[in-house]
């Protein structure tokens, strides 16, 4: 395998780089697209069929992507699930409107509206299920909800730094109390998600913690 | 179809439906024992394998109750998985101990207790599932979830008619509030449901709808 002599060695070997790059990006943007269309497809059949209709064979039928590719990506039904479940991430901005009753209250109005519109919002109690049987499923499931909650959490400990709310706040509890009554509308009563509720909720978690030192409710930004 | 003279209809009839009640009431007794014990078995099975998992076939093996007795009460095994899930209610005295927020406290400890050792508590995810996808499911889901709220809804109304909280607070807000952040911890992020957590949670939903004439936190019962 020579490599060249010396003086040839550095532009060979870049060429050959260059050409191999070019090579390993087509293959990478072939192997990439068509595990795109596999996680997509995946998902939509979650979607419409939950954990407990969902079969490779189907991914197969949706998707055009032969079974042994598929395979050589995930070994498993329950691998391909996992991955495709994890899409269900809420990404989101972190917002900074300058007083936290406006950040929590933004952030909750986006996903009350994701809640009702979003197709993941079907997937999830699928998810739950699952996770009350077999671990991998909960670790995943633990996965997701922590990114739910990222930007209410990073939106708390900065007012806790600023002074806004008592340093003594238990940023778990208020996440739980914040996107605790939305998801209990959604999944559990069927009520709306609008959005004096969202203001109500928010309202009520903040005031509640709020450094006694800090501006009231009214002489927020 | 003589009923007798009017001299002997009386006594004449009463021995006739004595005798017939005791006939009815072993047949209702059998019939009723083995209604019960298919419930049981089938509310079993939901705990541990979920409304996906549930097939009348296992119910028959492990109930012993004859496939056509039970196709007799249920037409289908949905009917059957709906009449067995309806057995998650989690019954539950209304407290009054004085104080809204020492009702609202007890009960919400009651319930964190339930959410952590109960059976039922696995197989509510499976019905929040199917629920999604199925209306009756949907309906049955909603009653159970009225079931768990009522307590609550009771001791909040009973607060607004002793003028302990604001006669403008939305019982229904509050209901969301306070069960919201409890099914968050079980279901969602999978956290401890503690008394500390209950406490905050029920002190601060109602400390934001107390009347302002209505006394303290600090001075209640």
């Amino acid at each position: 395998m020579g490599r060249g002599t010396p003086g040839h060695a550095q532009p060979t070997r870049r060429s050959a780089a260059a050409s191999g790059e070019g090579d390993a990006a087509r293959v990478d943007g072939r192997v990439r697209r068509s595990r795109d269309r596999v996680l997509t497809t995946a998902f939509e059949l979650l979607s419409e069929s939950g954990v407990g209709g969902f079969t490779v064979d189907e991914v197969v039928r949706r998707s055009g992507v032969a079974k042994t590719t598929i395979y050589r990506h995930w070994p498993s039904r329950e691998a391909l699930v996992i991955d495709a479940a994890s899409r269900i991430s809420a990404e989101q901005e972190v917002p900074d409107t300058g007083s936290l009753e406006g950040d929590v209250t933004a952030i909750l109005a986006n996903l009350g509206h994701l809640l009702g519109t979003a197709r993941w919002s079907s997937v999830v109690p699928s998810i739950v299920d699952v996770a009350e049987r077999d671990p991998e499923f909960a670790g995943i499931h633990g996965k997701i909800q922590r990114g739910h909650a990222a930007p209410l959490r990073e939106v708390i400990e900065r007012a806790v730094g600023r002074g806004l709310i008592s340093a003594a706040a238990d940023p778990s509890s208020m996440v739980s109390a914040l996107i605790g009554p939305l998801y209990y509308r959604r999944w559990f009563s069927r009520e709306p998600i609008d959005d004096q509720f969202v203001k109500t909720i928010a309202r009520n978690v903040i005031s509640s913690q709020r450094a006694t030192d800090a501006p009231g409710r009214d002489t927020r930004a």
